[in-house]
C-alpha cells in the first residue's frame, strides 16, 4: 500500500537480508529495519517491531530462511545443518503464543527441513517457501477484500450512497500482514469502487495499534477516519453511528471462536446488543483445527504491566514514554481476548464468507481437517 | 479520606473562599487550589480541575455562594442582587451537561434566591445551603458504603474469605464526591471490616480517571489494586477473575438507566454475559425524575478530540502531554454512555439497595416524584 505515495509492503527480501517496516515509531517516524539473522527476527517479533497475524507468519518464514542462510557452509553435514535450523525454529516459536500463523509458518518450514536431504537444496527450498508464505498472505488478503466488499456495497446501497460507517479494533490493516490487511482490505476495495466509507478507529490500548497504525495507514490511503477511545464503541452503536464492525483474528477455532486483540469481545457484545453486523476478516492460515472451545483453550499472551503504566508519544519533536499511573500501582496486560462464535455475524476469508460455526466453516474448507 | 496519612475532603470552605484539590495533576502532583469567584468555579468545573457527580454538585453550590459573597454590598437592592447571582448561576449551569447533580445543586440555591427578600440573609442562606449540599453528599456516600458492604461481605463468605475481586470503571471514588465516594465507599467499608478485597481499576481513557485518580486514592488508602486497559474487563470476566462490578452514575433515570463514564455500558454487557453482579452506587441526588428512556434522552457531553489525540503523563520529572495519533487524524470524544437498567443487578443508594427498574426505585423513594 501507499507510504507518502510510494508502494510498500511490510516485509521483503533484499539481497540475502530481510527488510521490515519497524512499526514501533509510527505514526511519528517511518523507519525501515534490516534483519540479518533469525535471532534478530525473533527479537523483532517479540519486541513488536512488527506484529499482526499474517505478518508474524511471514516474518517467521523469513526468519527460518535467515537461519538457513547464516548456517550454510559448503559441505555441511545435513544432520548438523538441520539441527542448527531447528534450534532457531524453536527460538522463533517462543516469541508470541497467541497468533497461530507463527506455528503455521514454522511448521511449513520444519517440514522442508525434515524432508530435504541436500543442504544447498534445503537453503533454496526454505527461501522459496518463505517467499511463498508471504505471497500467499498477500494473495489471501487481496481476495478477502474482493469477498468482503460485497457487505459494504450492500450497506451503501441500502443507505442510498450515504457514508458507510465501519468500526474496527486494533490494526488488522496492511501493517499486520504483508499487504492489503484483512479488516481493512474490503475497505480499501470499497474505496476503489467509489463507495463512501468512514472508519471509526478504536485507539486499542495499551499499545495503541489503532491510534498509531490504523489511523496512519488509513490517512496514507486517503480514507476518512476518526480515532476514538476504546470505551466509545458501545455508545456509537447505541446511537446507530456504526453500520458495520470488521476486525481481524489472531487465531480462529474450527468452531468459529476468534482470538483477537484484547477488547474485541466487548465490541462484539455491543454489536450483538444493537443488531449491528460484526464480521471477522481472516486468512484461513489463522484457523486452529484442533481447538473447539476458544474461551477455554486458546492461550492468551500476558505482556509486561509497564505497557499499561507508560505510553509512548511525541513531545517537543521527540518520541518519549510518559508515566500514566502512580509509580507504585500494579498493572496487568493481557494481549488478546476470545469472542465466542455466537456473537459473530460472519467470517470473511480468502475462500468466501461463512458463518462462525463448525458446519459453515467445514463446508467452506472441506479440504481441511 | 487519606492523603499522605492526613485527612482531606475534596472541597471545603476556608475564610470566605473555597479550596479544592486540583485533580489535573494527580497522581504525579497533589495540588490544592483556592477558588475566589463563581466564574473561577465555573472554569474549574468545565476544565475539570474537579469532576465527578457529587463533587460537581457541591462545587456548584459553593459557586453560587461565592457569587453572593462577591456581589454583596451593604444596602444593595434585592432585585439587583438576585439578578447578579442568577447570572452566575446560568454560567455555572452551562459547564457540564450530563451530571444531574449540577442542576440539582443550582436549583436548590436558585429556590433560595427567589424566596429570600433580605440580601444579608440571602448571603447567609446560600452559604449554609452550600455547606448542606456538601454535607449531605458526604453523608450519602458514607451510607452507600454501609449499605453496599453487605454485597461484598456475602461474596467474601461464599469464597470462604478468599480475595474478593471488584472491577470499577472511571473514578467514583472520594475524589468524585466530597468524601468516601460511591463505588469505592463499600470497598473502604469492607477494608475496615477486614474483608480481603482487590480492585481491578479500568484506566478509563481518554482522561484516565481510573489510572490517575482511582489507582491513586486506593493506593493512599492501602487497598490492593491493579490497573488494566479498558479493553481487559471482558477477558477478566470470562476467566472468572472478577466477582463483582461496582461503578458510579452521573445521571440515573427513574426507570433505572444509568449514564456514567463512557465505556461503562461495555462492562455491563460483559458482566451480564458472564453472570457477574453489576452494581451502580449513587446518591439519590443523581436521579433524574423526568427521563424514562436514558439511551434516547440523557444528553451526552462531547468534549474536544485533543483529549483523545494527546495524553498527559510524567516524563523526566515533568508533567507533559504527548501526541498519540497522526497529527492530521480526526478524533471524537464522547464523555458518557448509558447502560440500560436491564443490565444492572442493583442500585446501591444512601437509602438502601434496589433493583434498576421503575417499581423498585419508586418503592425505595416513595417521597420522590
Amino acid at each position: 500500500m501507499q507510504v507518502d505515495n510510494k508502494n510498500f509492503k511490510t516485509i521483503w527480501l533484499e539481497e540475502n537480508y530481510v527488510k521490515i517496516i519497524d512499526q514501533r515509531f509510527l505514526p511519528h517516524e517511518f523507519v525501515v529495519e534490516e534483519i540479518k539473522t533469525s535471532v534478530e527476527m525473533a527479537d523483532a517479533i517479540k519486541e513488536m517491531h512488527l506484529r499482526g497475524a499474517g505478518l508474524i507468519g511471514a516474518a517467521a518464514g523469513y526468519g527460518v530462511y535467515l537461519s538457513a542462510e547464516k548456517n550454510y557452509k559448503e559441505n555441511i553435514n545435513i544432520f548438523e545443518y538441520r539441527e542448527l535450523i531447528k534450534n532457531d525454529i524453536e527460538i522463533l516459536r517462543k516469541t508470541r503464543p497467541t497468533a497461530v500463523n507463527l506455528e503455521y509458518a514454522l511448521n511449513r518450514q520444519l517440514e522442508l527441513v525434515e524432508k530435504q536431504d541436500d543442504p544447498k537444496n534445503l537453503l533454496e527450498n526454505l527461501k522459496n517457501e518463505a517467499l511463498n508464505i508471504a505471497k500467499e498472505d498477500e494473495e489471501s488478503c487481496k481476495r478477502i477484500g474482493e469477498n468482503g466488499v460485497s457487505i459494504i456495497r450492500k450497506i451503501s446501497e441500502s443507505k442510498k450512497g450515504k457514508t458507510v460507517n465501519i468500526l474496527t479494533h486494533c490494526n488488522a490493516g496492511w501493517l499486520a500482514f504483508v499487504d492489503y490487511g484483512t479488516a481493512t482490505s474490503p475497505i480499501y476495495k470499497a474505496q476503489k469502487e467509489g463507495i463512501d466509507v468512514h472508519v471509526w478507529v478504536d485507539e486499542t490500548r495499551p499499545r495503541n495499534q489503532g491510534a498509531r497504525l490504523t489511523a496512519w495507514e488509513l490517512g496514507q490511503q486517503g480514507i476518512k477516519h476518526t480515532v476514538v477511545a476504546d470505551n466509545v464503541g458501545g455508545h456509537l452503536m447505541q446511537k446507530k453511528l456504526v453500520d458495520l464492525v470488521i476486525v481481524g483474528s489472531d487465531r480462529t477455532t474450527y468452531t468459529g471462536d476468534v482470538a483477537n486483540k484484547i477488547g474485541t469481545y466487548l465490541k462484539a457484545l455491543a454489536a450483538f446488543d444493537n443488531n449491528i453486523p460484526f464480521y471477522v476478516a481472516l486468512p484461513s492460515s489463522t484457523f486452529d483445527w484442533n481447538i473447539s472451545d476458544g474461551v477455554r483453550d486458546i492461550p492468551i499472551e500476558e505482556r509486561g504491566g509497564e505497557e499499561v503504566k507508560y505510553i509512548q508519544g511525541l513531545v517537543d519533536g521527540e518520541i518519549k514514554k510518559v508515566l500514566l499511573t502512580p509509580e507504585t500501582s500494579m498493572a496487568k496486560n493481557f494481549g488478546f481476548d476470545v469472542t465466542p462464535g455466537k456473537y459473530i455475524t460472519g467470517l470473511i476469508t480468502e475462500k468466501g464468507i461463512c458463518r462462525a460455526n463448525k458446519d459453515s466453516i467445514k463446508e467452506l474448507f472441506a479440504d481441511k481437517k
